[in-house]
C-alpha cells in the first residue's frame, strides 16, 4: 500500500436521483421527509439553491432505465416502495437548478446503450452551454435486463460487449465535441455577415463497426466542451473504462480500507498509463446524519429505524446482483449466486462483507439505509473528523453525500457540516467568479487535460 | 367554402428556435437582435418571462436535426449566414422557463425518427411534471437526409412509411402516457408504506411491426398525461396524420385565402371523422413588426432590407424543398424541380406563389423576412384590425408568432399589441389560477378530449 497522501482540499458532491427512493428504502415515509416531491421543479431548485450556497462542488443525479424486478421476480415491490422508481430524466431539471446557483455542477446520467450518440452530444452540449459550463455528464453503460426489452431487445448486450461499444461511443462523443468545432469557429460577426466561420466547422466522418456519423456537431461545444466526466464502473472491464475515460470516479466500500483498494487501483493504473496518480477525482459514497451532539445524531440514526423497508431493501439488493432473496428465511446465511450478469456486483457486495457470513436480515440492514455505502454519524466536528480519516486512510478527493431523509440530511449537511468544514480550511474553495465545472474540481483548465485520451482529437 | 366563423378569443403561440437564425435570415446582425445569445439561459428566461406577462399562451421551439446542405450542395451557407444552426436541445431550458412563468405552455419538437419512444416518453413526462401541466409536444417526424444520415442511416425512411411507423409510436406513447398508470396509482401513502399501488401500474405489452415495449413507463404521468400535441404536416400523409393525433395545427400561407384552404381542409377532416370541427386549434404563422404608428412600423421594416440575407434565404428555400438554387441567375424565373421527396414543400410554395412567376430574386425577398409566412406591420390597432380579419377570413383560432429581430419584434408585440387585442377582449383570457397548457388551449379538461385517439389508450 502506497503511504497516506497528504491532507488534499474535500469535494463535496451531493448524490440524489429523481425518484421516491433513492439509498435508503423506506425512509421516504419520515415527517421530515420531501422525497415524495421529487417530481416538483421547486424540490430541486431549493436543494440546489441549498448546495450551491453551502459550498458543494456539484449535484449528482443517478438514474436506471428499469425497474429492480428481481426480487419477487417482478416489479410489485419497487412499485410498493418507490425504489428507485417512478423516476424522472436527470437531465429535465438542470436549467432550472442552473438559474439559481452560481457554481454548483451538475452531473447527469445517460447511458452510452440506448441513447444515439449524435443527439446526445447536442443534449449535453446544450445544457454545458445553458450552465455556462457547469455539466458533468456521468457515463453508464445500463445493467438491467428490463430496460434493455423495453427498448426492443432481447436481452440487454452482453457486459464487455457493452464497453466495447461504449469505448467506440466515446470516440465518437470526443470527435463531437473537440474536433467538429474549432476554436474561433463562432464568430457571430454581424458587420460581415458571419455567424460561423464555415472553414472551422468539420464533419467528424466517424465510420465505425456500432457507429457511423459523417456530419459535423449539431451544436457548437459548450464551455468545456466535453462535459466532466464521471464514472463509476466497478467491474475489471468497467475499472479499465473508467481509466480511459473518466475525470472523476464514484466507489463505494464500507470502510476506507476496502475502498482504499479500489483507490489504489485506480491510482496504479494511472501510474501506469503514464499520468499522474491524481489525474483522477475519487468520491467515496457516504451517507452522513448530523446533529447539534453526537447523541442527537445517534438518536436521530436511531428514529430511522421505524421507517427501514426491509423488502424494498431486497429490490434494491435485487436490482444490484441478480440475486432474487423473496420468500428466504430472513436468518439463514446469503449463498452468493454467481452469473456472469452479477458477478461484479456480487464480488463489490462479498467486499463489503468481509470474511462475516451475512444473514440476508444483517443484509437488508446494511443496504436500509445508505446503500452499499457508510453512514456516517455525530456532530458536525466527529463527522469532519471522520471524513479526514476517510480521505487519509483510502486517499480520496472527496465524497458522493447522500441522504437518508430526502432532502433534510442533505440541508442538515449545509447547515451542520460545511460551515465546520469551511472553519478548518477542509472544503475545497471555489473561485470567487464562477467558473466551468471541470475548474471548479480540478484547478485546471475549462478543457480536457492534455493527458486524456479525448484530448487526443483536437485538432492542432 | 364554410362562411366565416364568429369571432373567438385569439390564442398567440411565440414561434422560436433555439438557433441565431429561424426565419428570418440575416436580420441576427440588427443593432437590436439579441439572436446571437440564444445559447444562455437569461435570453430564454427573459423572453419567456415577456410572453406570460402579456398573455401568450404557449412559446413554441421548432427543431431539425440536420443541417440544411441542399444550397450549394453543402453546409457552408448554413454555416456562415447561422441558418437554424447551431441549434440547441428544444427540451434543455424548459424546467427553467417553467421556474419564471406561471401561465405559459411550452411547445418542444421531438422527432418519432430518431428518438426511442420509451425515452423520449420519460422526457416529455418529467416535464408536463415540473411545468405542472404546461408541456406541449409538437410532433414531427423529421425530413432532412443529414439528419438521417448522422444517425447511421443510408437515407431517411420514405416519406409515407415514415408516418406509418410514426403511427405505431404514437399507440406506444398513448400506451405509456394514458394506460400505464391508473388514475389513483400514485399514493404516497407513509402510514401504508405504499408509494405506488401496484396492482394500478400495468405493463403496456405493445408489440408492433417497428416496436417491442412490454413494461410499464419509466414515470407516472404528468398533470395533463399525454402532453398537448402539435403537428404541422402539410402533405396529404402528414395531414391524415394531424387529425388523427393533433390538439393544435400550425398552418402557413401568405394569405387568408391560402391559408382558408388547409384549415377547412382540417375542419371538414375532422367532421368526416365524427368530431367537433373545432376540435383541433388552428394556428397561423405571422411576423408582426409593430410600433406607435403604421408609418413608423412601415419605417422599421424597411430598415430591415438592410439585414435582409439572400443566400441564407435560399439556404432555408433548399432545405424546405430539395431545390438548390445556388449559382442561378436571380432574375432568372423559379423552375420548379417536382421529386418525390420535395413535392409537399414545392407544392405549398407553388400556393404562396399563386399565379405569378416568381425569380429567384422575389422568392429571396419573400423568405427573408418571416420564411414561408406573411408579415403584419402596422400600430397595435392597424395589427389587431389585421388578426381579426385573418382569424375571420381563414377561421382561425390563433397565431403562431415569428420575430424578424428576435427577440425585440416579440417584445414588441407584448409591448404594443397585446394590451391593445386585451382592451378589445379579444385576446384569450387564461384562468386567474394558473393550469394545464391543455385547460388554457381549449377550455376543458387537463386530459385529452373523450373523442381523441389518445383516449381509446385509457382504462375503463
Amino acid at each position: 500500500m502506497t503511504p497516506a497522501a497528504p491532507q488534499r482540499p474535500i469535494l463535496l458532491n451531493a448524490f440524489d436521483m429523481m425518484v421516491p427512493v433513492h439509498q435508503s428504502p423506506g425512509l421516504w415515509r419520515h415527517p421530515e421527509s420531501r422525497a415524495d416531491e421529487f417530481d416538483t421543479l421547486e424540490y430541486w431548485t431549493s436543494l440546489a439553491s441549498t448546495l450551491d450556497d453551502a459550498g458543494f462542488s456539484s449535484l449528482f443525479l443517478a438514474d436506471v432505465l428499469g425497474v429492480y424486478d428481481v426480487y419477487g421476480a417482478g416489479p410489485a415491490g419497487a412499485y410498493r416502495g418507490g425504489v428507485q422508481y417512478p423516476l424522472l430524466d436527470p437531465l429535465s431539471a438542470v436549467s432550472a437548478m442552473a438559474a439559481v446557483t452560481n457554481h454548483l455542477g451538475f452531473g447527469v446520467t445517460a447511458s452510452v446503450s440506448y441513447e444515439h450518440p449524435f443527439l446526445l452530444a447536442r443534449r449535453l452540449s446544450s445544457l454545458d452551454h445553458l450552465t455556462k459550463g457547469r455539466l458533468a455528464w456521468n457515463i453508464v453503460t445500463s445493467y438491467q435486463d428490463s430496460a434493455a426489452r423495453n427498448m426492443g431487445l432481447a436481452q440487454q448486450i452482453p457486459h464487455d460487449a457493452r464497453y466495447d461499444r461504449a469505448d467506440e461511443y466515446m470516440d465518437v462523443m470526443y470527435s463531437l465535441f473537440e474536433s467538429s468545432f474549432e476554436e474561433g469557429a463562432v464568430l457571430a460577426d454581424r458587420t460581415n455577415a458571419t455567424f460561423l466561420d464555415a472553414t472551422k466547422v468539420h464533419p467528424i466522418n466517424h465510420s465505425g463497426e456500432f457507429f457511423t456519423v459523417p456530419g459535423a456537431a449539431l451544436t457548437h461545444p459548450g464551455p468545456q466542451r466535453t462535459p466532466f466526466l464521471f464514472q463509476a464502473g466497478a467491474s475489471p472491464r468497467g475499472q479499465q473504462f473508467a481509466l480511459d475515460h473518466a475525470e472523476a470516479i464514484f466507489v463505494t466500500g464500507s470502510s476506507p480500507r476496502l475502498v482504499r483498494h479500489w483507490v489504489d487501483q485506480i491510482r496504479n493504473g494511472l501510474e501506469a498509463r503514464g499520468r499522474d496518480r491524481y489525474a483522477i477525482k475519487i468520491f467515496a459514497m457516504v451517507t452522513i446524519v448530523v446533529a447539534d451532539t453526537d447523541d442527537e445524531a445517534q438518536q436521530r440514526l436511531d428514529s430511522y429505524a421505524q421507517y427501514v423497508d426491509t423488502e424494498s431493501a431486497l429490490t434494491l439488493f435485487g436490482g444490484w446482483t441478480g440475486v432474487d432473496l423473496a420468500g428466504t428465511d430472513p436468518d439463514s446465511p446469503i449463498e452468493y449466486v454467481t452469473t456472469e450478469a452479477n458477478r461484479s456486483a456480487l464480488e463489490s457486495m462479498t467486499k463489503l462483507a468481509g470474511a462475516k457470513t451475512w444473514t440476508v436480515r444483517d443484509l437488508a440492514e446494511f443496504v436500509a439505509i445508505g446503500g452499499r455505502g457508510p453512514v456516517l454519524i455525530g456532530s458536525a466536528s466527529t463527522v469532519a473528523d471522520e471524513l479526514v480519516r476517510w480521505q487519509t486512510e483510502a486517499d480520496l478527493d472527496g465524497f458522493n453525500v447522500s441522504a437518508a431523509v430526502r432532502p433534510a440530511d442533505l440541508q442538515r449537511v449545509a447547515h451542520y457540516l460545511t460551515p465546520e468544514l469551511k472553519r478548518r480550511g477542509l472544503l475545497l474553495q471555489r473561485p470567487d467568479t464562477p467558473t466551468t465545472l471541470r475548474e471548479t474540481m480540478t484547478g485546471a483548465k475549462a478543457h480536457l487535460a492534455a493527458d486524456h485520451q479525448g484530448a487526443r482529437f483536437r485538432r492542432s
